[in-house]
């Protein structure tokens, strides 16, 4: 492709996370987005009106063209590793969301069978493109606050999702926990220890399921770095995604987001602000085009992706390991990177 | 025009305000740019590339054409009479970036001469669609602090405009005032009396052209509200813009907004916060979009335009008075929009 | 006096602000409190017996007395000349509440009379000892924020006065403004113009006494600095008492106290922030124990007292330039200290 | 003893925390201080020298009196139990610093030794009376944000304590978390559970003692709740002191308390915030205020005391937990208070 032409992308699944990339991808200079896939054809076709794309039903009407640079990948999670597959071996470049998939062998599996074109692949971890978690990690690599020693996520969802998303989940530390393990390892790529503690305080649907409504997850980095990650499952004010990163110099923090600066002051208190962004459509509204162009860059000047499909079996090996502590009451080591490697 | 098209603009002026506007004309599904011009060829040709227009020097190649629905004019202060008396004849509708003209008998002869016309023109007092003072506006309007009283309008450039910019601005109340004096009218809409205190603190430059390089502004209005406006040619820590509603039942204020939430903790001291958005094409960014909405809905709704020709006269009118008040040092009485009306 | 023990005081006027004067006496090892004055000589045997003081009910029971430093007074605005003169002439250092009298020339005659004994005096501008204005007003001195430019101060009562109090305040100018206009000069002490409105927006009662309950001040310093003063004589959200100070180099504010820190997040709303301290007896609680402190040192250490009376003539001089514009819509010119000495 | 006379009071120990009382004791009107006893006779005698006491070098000296309602134990704690047993046998109230003793066994044994006189003894958890946190409990315990799910406890030292001090201080667990321990069972007074994990972070001398210089602590309560203490003993900006209480109905945090409200905004950034208060004696100031006052009123009006003997024998058996948890990489089960009783 020349190096002015935009760069030509296919997406998978028109539900929401599809929508938010079929838009982003759309009203960018540097991307056009070709075609949308999605069995729903109904909701594929209405997506390309608003997109100016092509809808089909089959992956295959995608895998047989011959105009595309990469693939987007919103999906179900089921869909995910033979998306990946089929795209990688295609020679195409992959934008996956997360989980890879929710079992760890078909992770693996996935992994030995497309072997080095692992590289071709871009995990869809999009807090890491949020531009105040990416500015305090940046200024920690920096070195603004000196040595690294402690980070502290708080990751709270407005709402629990409906019954039938909670029962194939794969649980709170699968579904929900893996975005902050990520981030975790976004500051603290290697992590050597889990130790999790999952409770049930509001929600008998939950327990129903031996999954937990909340959730504290301890970390601990090669560098015996702390990590702390608190989770609920409802959060009366909205989504409530903060973090802070310690070290021997100082403090970084990055709190939430709302949609204006106005405070109120009244007879009954002063300060009061907005709610905060309602979810993540909201709250990471920037994050996603930041991530998309990221990408588009990726494919464009050929470097390495990040995240990275290593990434993504990474935050699943936490996970697990984090249900294992959970259940066991006991830490778990894991392996470090540098013994993967 | 189908309810469903686009709204077909053409844009005056390629300059900086310019390429804000056509980026967005071309950015948003509800609008297309047809055409751009400026005598300056090269540049209308250069963003007319970047956003798929055609790109004319002169005024008479957007006038002659029968596909277009509306203009936005950003070209100099000096053409905008102009362009207004010969858009709206053609019956199309004008959003116009302010003053109308430095010369309050100039704009009242195009009032004169455009007649009941001037309701097709909105008027560019950006401020009003930031979405803090738009929110802090629409609720006192709804009576969440009861009657206003008073409000405080803190508003300082981040630098003076260059030396040839100054000299032809008009002055510190017609050329930066005014958008203040526009927002003390977004909240208290009949003023009738004019306070103002020039000073200079900083720059030589600007008292060599007997202007201000800081000035404060008292209004009140009709029903005794007080507006105080505090206004400084530069400003160390960037573009300061902000305001604070008091009402007997409360207070309500908008505060300046930075690219992220991050705050720093370190020896030197706590809460350090990112520096302001450095300017008006960043602060106001999203302003611009909803302005440029408002604009489109108003052309496709056929719905009266606000802010519109007689807020760009008023705000002349007040700026003048400033000016008269600053220079003589005494309270300058304005008609109230009742005697004009 | 030994350099060890204790300054002696006496105390005039057991109301509300003698209350406060006696129980810091009382409290502090700098200081102690002998005799407390007060002709409803119930009121001061009450607090004289919670003090360990004597209680009388005339000025001559204290003057009479050979075993004190100093007077602070606390007493109706009326008897302050009368008391200051006696207690310089008898070679007391006086600490008095302001304003000394509200009639300008009461105070020039006093000042006359008492000639360089006026340096035994303390002006009670508490404010100038409240920590954080005092904190921004020695790091503006220090020059962290370059040359002074602009004072932006916010003053609001909670609620007006009783009908009584107002009938005899001599105005807001002069009652209320007075303590924003001393703090103008705390930071800009060469005041050469003032520009007032005074508005009437919420109270009958304060209009029929022809005062107004709303008022905005501009005072123009010798270097061309501007100090905006925006007044209330109430406030939904308790007393408001913020102030910023603008400089070529950056800006230092101070804004209002609460009793925690504690914030609420809920579905109405984040941030939400206790009231502010309810007025000025909880708000400048610490203010009031420093100009104790300082007038405790002042006495102890031979050295000038700041406020000191001139200051008091200057605030009254201010205030009734004020009244004088607010009533003439003009701007009236002030001598600068310069001019008085 | 009469209602209305003070409550009489002696003190053990000379050093720091005992000056702290001592002033405090002696400045209010509420209570008296009649004797210090500190075998470094000349430090007791300077304290009693500026507080109106007596001094005396043994304990004797104090138990050997009649006048006196209650003791206040601020000496090391290796002779904490030994006074507490010779006070309750006196009749008299005490007040110790925590903790009771580092050796559980020893603890109980005192514990056993007193009996129902344990109901004599208020333990010195001085958080407990910071306004703010105060306030969090207060509103959480009235319902405020419904059933409480979360705390977060986020608690720092400014900079380790001397060598001597951290060989004897029985590790940072029983040292320094108890107070977060005490501040968890403040919320949540039931724990079931005790995770830890400590690191060595920073500091090589601390290591070499076995201790842990970071700490990471998850309690479970008996309804499930999850607290979770962060502990460092640094911290570049000072002694930080915040936590969140996250309910079923929302979220109330407590942070940081610096000397004024002070904020600068300048070319490097906006916001800047005075340091925080730098140490417990400073950010706790008015907790000790509190802290006695309750005690005060706790003697006079024969309330039972809170928090009590218990509170510390359970603080330092959750210490304990934390230790064996953080050396065996398990959670540790703990006896619910219903099972002690």
């Amino acid at each position: 492709m020349s190096s002015n032409s935009p760069i030509r992308l296919a997406l998978f699944g028109a539900g929401r996370i599809g929508q938010v990339h079929a838009h982003n991808i759309a009203a960018s200079p540097e991307t056009e987005l070709v075609v949308i896939a999605d069995p729903f054809i109904e909701g594929a076709q209405k997506l390309a009106d608003a997109t100016s794309a092509e809808a089909v039903s089959s992956p295959e009407e995608v895998f047989s063209r011959d105009d595309i640079d990469g693939v987007v990948i919103g999906s179900p999670t089921s869909t995910h590793v033979d998306l990946i597959t089929r795209a990688v071996e295609k020679g195409l470049a992959v934008l996956c969301e997360k989980p890879i998939d929710l079992d760890i062998e078909t992770v693996r599996a996935c992994h030995n069978a497309i072997g080095d074109r692992s590289s071709q692949v871009m995990l869809g971890f999009n807090r890491r493109f949020d531009p105040s978690f990416a500015a305090v990690q940046r200024r920690v690599v920096e070195g603004e606050i000196g040595t690294l020693e402690q980070v502290v996520i708080i990751s709270r969802d407005p709402a629990p999702a409906p019954r039938d998303y909670i029962a194939g989940s794969g649980g709170i530390f699968r579904d929900m926990t893996i975005h902050d393990l990520d981030m975790a390892r976004f500051f603290v790529p290697d992590i050597v220890e889990v130790t999790a503690s999952g409770s049930n305080v509001f929600s008998e649907e939950i327990a129903s399921f031996n999954d937990y409504d909340s959730a504290v997850v301890t970390l601990r980095g090669s560098k015996g770095e702390l990590v702390n990650i608190v989770n609920s499952r409802h959060c009366a004010f909205g989504y409530d995604q903060r973090l802070e990163a310690f070290g021997e110099g100082g403090m970084l923090t990055a709190s939430n987001v709302g949609p204006t600066t106005v405070k109120k002051f009244s007879r009954t208190g002063t300060e009061l602000g907005d709610p905060h962004m309602p979810f993540f459509l909201e709250r990471y509204a920037q994050a996603y085009l930041a991530e998309l162009e990221t990408f588009a860059n990726g494919i464009r000047n050929k470097e390495p992706f990040s995240p990275n499909f290593e990434d993504g079996v990474i935050a699943l090996e936490l996970a697990n390991a984090a249900v294992e502590s959970a259940a066991s009451g006991r830490a778990i080591s894991v392996a470090p990177i540098a013994a993967k490697a």
